[in-house]
């Protein structure tokens, strides 16, 4: 079996032509195809172009076929064969991707989705709502408080800042502790089910490690950002039995593969069908129209990638933040829907000096 | 005590202004700073704009220190605060940065760098060579006859093709005993010591076995794609003690980073400083006029980030590939000198059908 990737390339037919040819080569063997002596190498190894069709002024589109074998059913290798070696030639970028029946099995997708998160929040139809546990530089009991209030509030999930790892100022344990102590009492309060998910970001070392810790202190979800720890950490969280939490995937660093529009991968693919494919259960992203330069396409497409149909994996929720204020809400509920989690960090603490009212605000504002 | 990172940012000196401002919290407390009441937080934690000046048309030069104590001792949060949360936004790239002497024990750069590369293989002056293990799909056993013939034409180093990992052509446990034992042949034979470098690249349940294991079959270095399995697996291999051996690092999936000038991560930095800091001992990159679009600028940036004085770390060994042929050897002895790893793949079996003879070709063309 193959599966298939699509790839935009730059350039005329004829460069297109030579330039899909080439990613066969590039992607599978990286050795001149003259000098291959086996049949059974070239027919069953190489990438085979599968189709080449116009897709804009000087733009083509490409679908290459790769033997499932390839990827040797590890997301590393996937990834290297996705777009490993091109990724250091300009004018090319991956659209779109497919998975075989095998692949599908190894690499299952989210575990919980937005299904698993409405079940574990209680939350039934409307947007969720997630705060941010920061400034960095606050201790684990300021950090704690503030999460006592945003869960008083109301808000479904609170992530730590991405940036929140194991400084002096909070370290991981403590933090993860005394925060999972004071959602927990919030929730006792409250009758919600609000998830506390700490940030396990970390090298191979420390990530399965901080998932399990996380879940043993009684926190409810996780932040893992795949550009710092590599796409392989969330899907190792993804399948760890002794942790077991949704996953929310951070963009931090690989905001350069999305930068450019005529390389890289593209949004749809990137934060969405690739994010999903690690088996994370929500992924975060810049919304439009905020501090960052993600247009309403770009957003357009990480919905799609997060929620069409992809052989029966489960969808992944897009979690839109980076400067959504409370006057944006609305606008944001009828763009995206009511399948995704909105994130505000600055701005509910910006909303008015009643954390716990702001919360309440918000909640509000997305049909809660 | 902080480090400095400078970003080259587009536009006027009053954008480039607001643009470093930015920076300085979107890449530390990523919190509105107006909001924010601690004056610790605001003094000690927040990232310091310490100079802007121009570089180019409508480009600055932006340099900003962070305090150590926010990359948390840790690589995958140092990469957070070099450019998490930046590389999203358009126009802004990292050109260089700094580390504090707390740092420096923590990433304390390669282990074996070029003079321990020598020592290993007994090069004295001249530049190393090094053949490559495909083309995917081939057996172990035809794989470890080829290195057999390769380290009988006394090449220096022979490394996996990065897309070798664990697929059922060649299996990782098999192929890293064959090859190490038809290495360990062939050095018995010729009394030289070419190193036998397989790869390692997994997710974070994987990496440091295969890199255990690799030392066990008698492997000489280390072959893992930052891009792949995250720049904290390069530090954590560097790291373990059951390791202990040289690490090439290869450069799939991070092209992204470099492909356009104006965003990104400049090739000094990325290919040179952040892989040395990484723990590799050397850095494989594409060669300026092969088949990839890396200029000779490119590649002497990334020559001097290998090889400059940094604060006590051992240099990194530049590794040029990428359709490197024999004719093009004297021109690169000239531009690299002495301290370079050649990479010759498809250049190698496309120099004649005796490979051993185009080995000593090879060999003979750096002066061994």
């Amino acid at each position: 079996m193959r599966f298939t990737v699509t790839y935009r390339i730059l350039g005329n037919r004829s460069e297109a032509r030579a330039k899909a040819n080439d990613i066969c080569i590039e992607q599978s063997i990286e050795f001149p195809l003259h000098l291959v002596r086996s049949r059974r190498i070239k027919d069953r190894v190489v990438g085979k172009l599968l189709s080449l069709h116009k897709c804009g002024t000087r733009a083509f589109s490409a679908d290459i076929a790769y033997a499932e074998e390839t990827a040797a059913g590890e997301l590393s290798q996937f990834l290297n064969v996705l777009f490993g070696n091109s990724s250091l030639k300009p004018g090319i970028r991956v659209e779109a991707f497919s998975l075989t029946p095998r692949l599908r099995r190894i690499f299952p997708g989210p575990r919980f989705g937005v299904a698993g998160i409405r079940r574990l929040t209680g939350v039934k139809r409307r947007p969720f709502i997630c705060a941010a546990l920061k400034p960095m530089g606050l201790d684990a009991r300021e950090l704690a408080d503030l999460a006592y209030r945003f869960a008083r509030g109301g808000v479904d999930l609170i992530k730590d800042d991405h940036g929140l790892s194991d400084q002096v100022y909070a370290p991981f344990d403590e933090r993860v502790a005394r925060v999972s102590e004071a959602v927990a009492k919030a929730n006792a309060e409250t009758g919600l089910a609000c998830l506390y998910a700490p940030n396990v970001t970390a090298g191979p070392d420390h990530v399965l490690d901080r998932g399990r810790i996380a879940r043993r202190r009684g926190a409810g979800a996780l932040v893992v950002s795949p550009g710092l720890a590599g796409f392989p950490s969330v899907l190792a969280l993804r399948q760890d039995p002794l942790v077991g939490l949704p996953i929310l995937s951070h963009p931090a660093l690989i905001g350069s593969f999305t930068v450019n529009a005529d390389s890289g991968i593209a949004h749809r693919a990137l934060y969405g069908l690739l994010t999903r494919v690690a088996g994370a259960d929500a992924t975060i992203f810049p919304n439009y129209g905020g501090r960052f330069s993600f247009t309403r396409h770009d957003c357009q497409g990480i919905v799609e990638g997060c929620s069409e149909s992809f052989g029966g994996l489960k969808p992944c929720c897009p979690a839109p933040g980076g400067g959504i204020t409370m006057d944006r809400v609305p606008e944001l509920c009828d763009f995206y829907g009511r399948d995704v989690i909105f994130l505000m960090g600055g701005g509910l603490a910006g909303a008015g000096d009643d954390l716990e009212e702001n919360c309440q605000t918000f909640r509000r504002l997305v049909g809660g």
